[in-house]
């Protein structure tokens, strides 16, 4: 729902009616809708008013409206859900939890060929490998295998990422303009299971991130979240 | 990137330059950056050239801009990734293989209290309860156990998801205005390794998603991927 028109105007009023139309099937995923000029007669109201509540119900994803073909309903409308990338630092803090980080390894280190491949770039390079574990209230949050690469992403190999932990500094300092999100589902293994502090075996949400902006892959990460844990994709 | 500005015209080459000194943090995240009318003047272009430009920008997310206050560097710019929902049917045929479904029960079922609570229903309403695999190439692709609301999807109960998937039937027919998607891991249990064909205790990459429209809760369903399925967020 949009903020830019009164709650009660006669567009709002207007929009909710045609909404109804096509809910209720009476103007059907596909159909070709009156022109405004028609439905400003129908509504009895300015040509200006039945524009507002179309624009209304295009921004939502209803209507499909083109210049010389009209406004058509929607077919399949694909209504988006919007995944974001947060700093940790502030969920943890935002769910009432302390927060604290610990990096367990900094180096140089070549890429393996799944990770180029991910960030395309040649295998072996030497990027910046890092692996910490973010706590909630001591509990471990989600544990993370990152790659940064310090074409992309200048100044990285001279900061102290105990200090600053990397998803903060990164999202700080480096706008991107492309990502990738992968979701998938893996049973903790060794390592996974003693960072997370779990049993080996459990089932863990992972989530593979890569970001570019116009220098070349920023990063690329497997983020392991802790058992139980559930990601929300904000509509 | 947008597709209104012709690749290689003045505002693009501008909005390039813009975005190399927020890149190389010449203009860093919360500045303001200097106002139309001094980059025109360091540009050599029209006013309307430096509009664009910085339009452009600002539909990246990289730039905020504000009738009063100027315009800024955006600070912790969200670059969204998109989830739509697809058509399941689709989306195993698009990826080559041949697509069919099991409907292994439909009947209507007293709404338990965590489904309850995420549609916002009473515990206990009568909803519609149906249990579906769908099979690419034969091979499980994804269970789902899904609650559709007569109310909000009138016709389901006269509907056979033998004959079409619900999934495909909600899609085509319910557009939605509001869905909430929520991804989690968890260890098959029985009943998940039966329909998947796996074992039990294998990581699952499990969706709840809930959606809405004018009349309400429409449907909400858990989706259950086979082991190994990797769910793409795109940009």
């Amino acid at each position: 729902m949009t903020e830019r028109t009164a709650p009660g105007s006669k567009a709002q009023a207007i929009a909710a009616e045609v909404r109804r139309r096509i809910v209720d099937r009476e103007w059907r995923q596909g159909d070709r809708i009156p022109d405004e000029a028609e439905l400003a007669i129908e509504f009895g109201v300015a040509r200006a008013t039945v524009n507002k509540a179309l624009q209304l119900l295009a921004e939502e994803g209803l209507l499909d409206r083109k210049r010389r073909a009209g406004t058509h309903v929607t077919v399949n409308p694909a209504r988006k859900a919007t995944l974001t990338i947060p700093i940790v630092r502030e969920q943890i803090e935002g769910a009432g939890m302390e927060y604290s980080h610990r990096l367990i390894d900094q180096r140089s280190h070549p890429l393996p060929p799944e990770v180029a491949a991910r960030m395309g770039l040649p295998e072996g390079a030497a990027l910046i490998r890092l692996r910490t574990v973010h706590y909630g209230d001591a509990r471990p949050f989600q544990s993370e295998d990152r790659w940064i690469n310090p074409v992309a992403a200048p100044g990285a190999e001279a900061t102290d990422f105990q200090r600053i932990n990397a998803n903060e500094w990164l999202v700080r300092n480096f706008p991107w303009s492309r990502g990738d999100m992968i979701f998938s589902a893996e049973n903790a293994d060794a390592r996974d299971a003693r960072l997370l502090g779990t049993r080996q075996g459990t089932a863990l949400l992972i989530l593979h991130r890569t970001t570019w902006n116009d220098l070349g892959p920023i990063t690329s990460v497997r983020l392991a979240f802790h058992p139980g844990y559930r990601l929300i994709a904000t509509p």
